[in-house]
């Protein structure tokens, strides 16, 4: 390299000349607009036909604006909605400066947006359940804030610089990492969702909850980033006879799930970032497994240990929970996959349209075992199926956005959607589900729900969660 | 439809039925949970040799624990990081309880995580600029509150129950819409980085900033959610002669520019969703236009009119600004597009390598005019180049993270990295940018600054912003 050619990082006496430039060239425009304001040849004076204020009755709004804060929708937390900043709202914001920008910030939304994750409310508060509101989704990423949490005892808080991953058993050489051995390994990304196996667990026998954020929150997509398990176990060197991997969670459950070594090695990962930065607190944070396509108590949170063996280590987890009851009293057990599963979110349940008219139909389709090759819609109760339009890229083990246009003539119907994925599976109705898996265990039964969901559209526009067999 | 098939959504009692059927599943998982910890026998005994801690020492922890919290990390403005929620730290998160899930939350990321967006401090925080932090970033996703931020006059605060969208002009029939107007009309989704087009604009005569943030912030990627401006458009009915739009945002600068009516019916769309919920504040709640790869300030924020014309507007920002001053004293004006462009955002500026070994060099690369098909990788100041692994998938006009294995060897050198598009376009290097348009205009150029970006790893590891022409 020619050292001569290199022109070295600037002086702070250089970034002040620039910055003052700078300054200048902004000032400038500020004067410009303030100006034009006061020029009535100017497109941008105030008096501007376009929108009229009289200058008078600005002062006034913006004043009476000062307290007309409190119209403002409220959490039921607080003032403010949660991850919003309360900020004045002036009548006509093209009259006034706008908020200065922070010298360092970390955006919130607006104030205007009251969504949240509203929690199952169990026993406690540890052992439980918070579902995201797909009622309001649009497009496929689930923002951080929103993600569906499933804790078994609470959400564990960990110092990244004292978190260490050990990997043992049938290994070559047993192996301790910490977060930033993990960060120095060749890194991969996913745009991929999680699903929980009890997603719809009160839908088995009965419509009970009455939003689609209640019958199918617990599912979500992040764009995940870390590195593949198939780099740390090799590293460590998994031993001829290794067929099972325990992952266990650094959380007060110590959760742990068996899972087998070709799916390991195949195409899972430990996630230190979502969404573009590190994993959330509640999603693992700092290393949560993932495990593309199974269901999400396997995507081990707050990750610390590895053990290979060459048998399953029938865990809590494994053993007296995420298993299926089946009519004859055995109950099935490592019933991994996540099936193709579809739901439409607009219209649905608990939303009151307008009136007869054009509808955008939206949703959501996934499939645990490869990409939506499909999705078909019906307008009448599964008697005629039309096929959604797919936005692209419609990626494997990912949440895809289907859409169908609706001219809705005002008489009461019912909404179902029907994925079919690239393995050639159909998303079944909840008869079939019921025909094949039985009503079993205290809740009829509780896993891996994937039923066609019927939304019915009554004539004075009331959507409500209904059940067709 | 049958209708005895149809079973209607279901009481309150069978909810709170089913809510005790689940607190009693639960109850017994917690009571299990105490049991196994009580246990020797049980792999889950607090006494377990895998992670032995004396229980004395343990109540010790937790009560030093409490006052130990001083000791996180700090942003400048206040006890803990933008965008985070402090809470105590135990020495071995296995061994408590974790938080418990809130009965509604909007989440907010890890107290260790503590990067921001700065702002480059110009004379008023309205008129100015804030740089996302590329250096942590992780996939190609923007966590909406690091997205970078220009305002012309702050941030618009806007009530979306009183926005309107006014479309006039030479249109068969002018149109105003409600925020839910625009959002009953088909609605599309793409993931989508925009640039501004002074990202850089320090950087054209001397390195002048330090970090990536300083000199690439200015470019981000969200998966933005609207409706296709050509719906809007013909809604209106533009006329036969028109060739021009206007854009007017409802912020207190009304910025505007002109765009060009093929485009405009190409591929634009009217953003209301960001990251799969509404579009930030700061981004232009509640309605941004978004012009696929062209420059960010025609992205106009605060949407609130779109005029039809048969001529440019000549606005303000497209003649005084947002030009590109040539060596002849005469400016370039309405370049729209955003040209190939990429960086190593690991290492960059300011970091610092523990020492010779194995390193993964990794970064982002993008094109306004389509999907980026090869990124070549230097490790000797552009002596020598390899193409770099793309994480899939490339889509058009998005963020790419590119990923090159290296093995440092101690030695001083320059890492750079060049886009070509799948127009067949080669990012430039500084020297070429320079020799095609010269250095005019108060701060050398300012717009549009494409060029490679070089990092000089020092043989100490220090890592800093250089020129090589």
């Amino acid at each position: 390299m020619d050292e001569t050619k290199v022109q070295a990082a600037a002086s702070p006496a250089l970034l002040r000349e620039q910055r003052s430039t700078i300054d200048a060239l902004l000032d400038a425009e500020t004067e410009q607009l303030r100006l034009d304001r006061n020029d009535p040849a100017s497109p941008y004076f105030s008096g501007d036909p376009r929108a009229r204020v009289d200058r008078r009755r600005f002062l006034l709004g913006s004043i009476a604006a000062v307290g007309a804060t409190s119209a403002l929708p409220r959490s039921a937390r607080g003032a403010v909605p949660l991850g919003a900043v309360e900020r004045e709202v002036p009548p006509d914001a093209s009259r006034v400066q706008g908020f200065g920008l922070d010298d360092e910030s970390y955006g919130s939304r607006s104030q205007f947006e009251t969504e949240v994750r509203t929690r199952f409310k169990t026993a406690t508060p540890q052992s439980s359940w918070t579902f995201t509101p797909l009622q309001k989704s649009v497009g496929i990423i689930t923002p951080s804030g929103l993600h569906f949490e499933r804790s078994h005892a609470g959400t564990a808080v960990i110092d990244p610089s004292k978190h260490f991953l050990y990997v043992h058993g049938l290994v070559a050489a047993p192996k301790k990492f910490s977060m930033r051995d993990i960060r120095r390994f060749p890194s991969m990304s996913r745009i991929m969702f999680i699903e929980c196996s009890g997603n719809g667990l009160t839908e088995w026998s009965k419509p009970t909850l009455r939003s689609v954020q209640g019958t199918h929150g617990l599912t979500s997509t992040s764009e995940w980033t870390g590195v593949p398990l198939s780099t740390i176990l090799n590293e460590a060197g998994i031993r001829g006879n290794a067929k099972w991997l325990l992952a266990e969670g650094g959380d007060g459950a110590a959760m742990t799930r068996s899972i087998p070594i070709p799916k390991a090695m195949k195409d899972c990962f430990l996630a230190y970032g979502q969404n573009g930065e590190a994993i959330r607190p509640e999603q693992g944070y700092p290393l949560r497994l993932i495990v593309p396509g199974y269901e999400g108590n396997m995507h081990i949170k707050w990750l610390r240990r590895l053990e290979v063996s060459d048998v399953p280590f029938m865990t809590r987890e494994e053993t007296s929970k995420y298993t299926d009851l089946r009519p004859s009293g055995k109950a099935v057990q490592f019933s991994f996959d996540m099936e193709a599963k579809s739901v439409i979110t607009f219209p649905s349940g608990e939303m009151v349209l307008e009136g007869p008219g054009f509808y955008e139909i939206s949703g959501l389709a996934w499939s645990g075992r490869g990409a939506v090759k499909r999705v078909d819609v019906s307008i009448d109760g599964g008697k005629t199926w039309r096929p959604a339009a797919l936005q692209g890229p419609a990626l494997p083990i990912c949440h895809t956005r289907f859409r169908l246009p609706w001219q809705w003539d005002g008489s009461t119907t019912v909404l179902q959607s029907r994925c079919v994925d690239d393995t050639g599976y159909v998303q079944p109705t909840l008869g079939q589900v019921i025909a094949l898996r039985g009503l079993n265990g205290p809740l009829a039964s509780i896993y891996h729900l994937n039923a066609i969901q019927s939304w019915q559209v009554a004539s004075d526009g009331k959507v409500s969660n209904v059940h067709l067999y």
